[in-house]
């Protein structure tokens, strides 16, 4: 058991170097919302643009379009289908996926879960819905790239693994899926976990109850893929990216502190890591 | 008669736990906005979020979606068909729901208060159109359930009680409507006037003649439901909500103080006020 | 010939009253914006709004409802049908109108314009393509309701009353004109003129070259409505709106100083001023 | 070769003088977007308004309409049909283009780009799939008006020229062609290097890695244009424009820069460079 430190955010996080370009930093694409649930990508994408991806796409709903367009210019869009499945995507040109917020769990979205399984073979951020789905069709986990990163809260983590009567029994869980899969699993929660593939089990201390409200998970999301898409290890984009989340949270501040108001706090946050 | 002070919100107003979460802060749906009146949805379910509740919903006409995904997209929707009526809701899963501004008062909006009160039996906040339809459908006033929250202003208030000449007839009136009908009523006024069902009458000295703007009713709305959301009693939601929503105003310090505005002091107010 | 001084608004600018209510400050109509001019509507209906009007609503070509609710939700719509007219209005809740930004010079636009003068006969604003209709339809100029207030800048100006060769041959026609329509004109330009129906001629000191970007007459064609609105005298309304509109411009304090940033200095300079 | 300095800005940025007027500062208007890449429209749009153009339209598919108009109503709009084609402008009256980013390469790109090319002669500022558009239809290079700017990026710039093994063959093809085609050339890298048809090669200092993200490029154009519409010449809207463009984004000091942020320093690093 590990206790992250600022220190260890430091050392990790990179000073972004002269003469590197946007596609230095990659290209990530977030495959989230559902028409009433569309925020979520939006937030998530938001996330993943201020965390500093070179390129962030979002693979959303038609009706979702003009939102994003108006909130986040910077964010390209890939449009789903009525039937939810992007007409064509070239999957190469992403370094990192992430897949969940407000996607919804009926037939669309697990088909559309089964063609970013299917063609995406580098790591992927699995969060809220994505899990939920996996949690009903487990022979999915199979599927799942080594090196991903799964990001339930408690339900979505018993879903997944089974029920839990407390904490001792869902670490110990969390270390040995972690370590079968193959993947990072950051188990969400006031102090929350981070089970490494190597078996390693940290802590982290940043947040703040003005957190607990809708959509906070959901930039949470957007920040690892970034990472992901930035270069960085899986099990490091979770750390920093548990990390900083939290402690933008801590900045903003108020009784509440909304997840967009928490994005606007990444960039001179990791500006003060990363110097 | 009673005057509020700060120090009853600082008594009443819960400093956030840790290890709370989202769910702790309870999920509120506000049923608000029309095409033409869209905007006093957006208002109420932006104040919601911003006074702290951990989910909150927006139940919208169709055209309003796009509005609402592009300006809060920590809300989520509830799309309302052609004839008003949302398609499928679980009403089980919202703690409370604050209905009317905007709603307007054709056939649509009468249907759809009918089934918001026949299916949801918590606290309820009544404002502006919802109460005009009960005033013209008086019948309705049973179906309302205890412990919930009206919120008129004068005229609303006279529309559903009766012609008043004066302040203290209008006084008398609410103090017997209140314990006779169980409920909480917040008259609005330049120093609005709470009523209890115990039969207690508080007045709230904050606000100020800049808060005098479309609006400022739909953001008290959002304010009182997102504290009954958040577990409040019905009349400690409408005193703490009363009070800041008028102390958010004093803080804006323009000539006119919008409700966009007096909404972004409240999270900063309410963390000073809890501390 | 008169120049305004800061003292002659501060005279004027009322401070607002304990115990008003968004009724006493009266409910504005912009009637203003087409689908690829919309732009124009947002920007003095915001106007509007931030001069402290008690309502705005906004009569809209359907294709702007969306961007109307997703950046003002304070204003009200006011739908136009594909031919261009509002299906139904209540003409008497408005206490002005200003109508003109944006709105194209077609058939639509006529007969819309025919109908605002038809039906409303408290003070209009008249402004920018308001201005061009009636330079070719000359005859309305016959129904525009005493104690109206016309913007045109020079151009708009010449259209409407002639050609004239220099800036004193416009101020003798102007002073001609004020005095026979019994309209306030506002002949915008860097030093912006004003002429009352009394035959007062008064020059302008505020404003900067930085205001000179398209979108800067629309605000200030919202805020003189917003004054007539709130019950200021026609030539009162264009004294203040014209000194708050070149001061709000001036605290802006970039190269270039859009509508958007202008409009919102207005209200803590209204205040300071009305203080 | 020679390094841009603070000075040369200094001198050449004019400051705005009073008796200017909206029509001074020149129309400019942007070819840009396409459904799923609106974002880049919004932020080169944005960036031509914020760099002080006095008009600014932008020529954009019909689905980006709305968002156009939440997020920047000082801007005009120039629908395209379905068939990527605007119905009817009136070319005269624009003083410079700037087309390419996010605008697709597609037939209909083709066909819009052709339509510009064959109609407009006042210097064009090429940029993203525009320039691709003449990569792969090299004879339309012959079209490019005389004082046009291109804005490769080293991709862009070998597609269009040839590919180079290193810089300084880039370098002499930079000078070569700017000579030749009588363009001015902005070959954007860290240290973006600008080819005059003179012959001359600078480099710009200003910039940052934070701003290795989408849309800097966009941003990018629409300075350049706006400066284009004001009157400036070519590679002087290219010197001043690709030295604001660093500056703003040093100023952000975050982690990355976003655009939009980039863009809304532009306004006081421009007065404080112009006075």
């Amino acid at each position: 058991y590990y206790l992250l430190e600022e220190n260890d955010i430091r050392e990790r996080l990179i000073h972004r170097a002269a003469f590197s370009h946007k596609g230095t930093f990659g290209h990530a694409m977030l495959v989230a919302g559902a028409p009433e649930t569309m925020g979520a990508a939006l937030l998530t994408s938001r996330a993943c643009l201020y965390a500093g991806a070179g390129l962030t796409s979002a693979c959303i709903p038609a009706t979702g379009l003009t939102a994003l367009n108006a909130s986040l210019p910077e964010v390209m869009a890939v449009v789903r289908s009525e039937q939810g499945l992007p007409t064509s995507v070239d999957w190469e040109k992403y370094q990192a996926i992430g897949i969940g917020p407000g996607l919804g769990t009926g037939p669309g979205s697990l088909s559309l879960l089964r063609v970013v399984l299917k063609n995406f073979h580098k790591p992927i951020v699995l969060d809220a819905d994505a899990l939920n789905l996996i949690a009903h069709n487990y022979e999915l986990i199979q599927q799942v790239p080594e090196h991903s990163v799964l990001t339930p809260h408690m339900k979505e983590f018993d879903r997944l693994f089974g029920d839990h009567q407390d904490w001792w029994s869902r670490i110990e869980t969390g270390i040995d899926r972690a370590t079968t899969l193959g993947c990072t699993i950051v188990l969400k929660n006031r102090y929350t976990i981070i089970f490494t593939p190597q078996g390693m089990c940290l802590f982290n201390p940043t947040g703040t109850p003005a957190m607990a409200t809708g959509g906070s998970g959901d930039a949470l999301t957007g920040i690892i893929t970034s990472f992901l898409a930035q270069g960085y290890e899986p099990h490091e984009a979770a750390f920093i990216g548990t990390y900083v989340h939290g402690a933008a949270g801590e900045r903003v501040r108020g009784y509440v502190a909304t997840p967009s108001q928490l994005i606007d706090e990444l960039p001179l946050l990791m500006k003060e890591l990363a110097d």
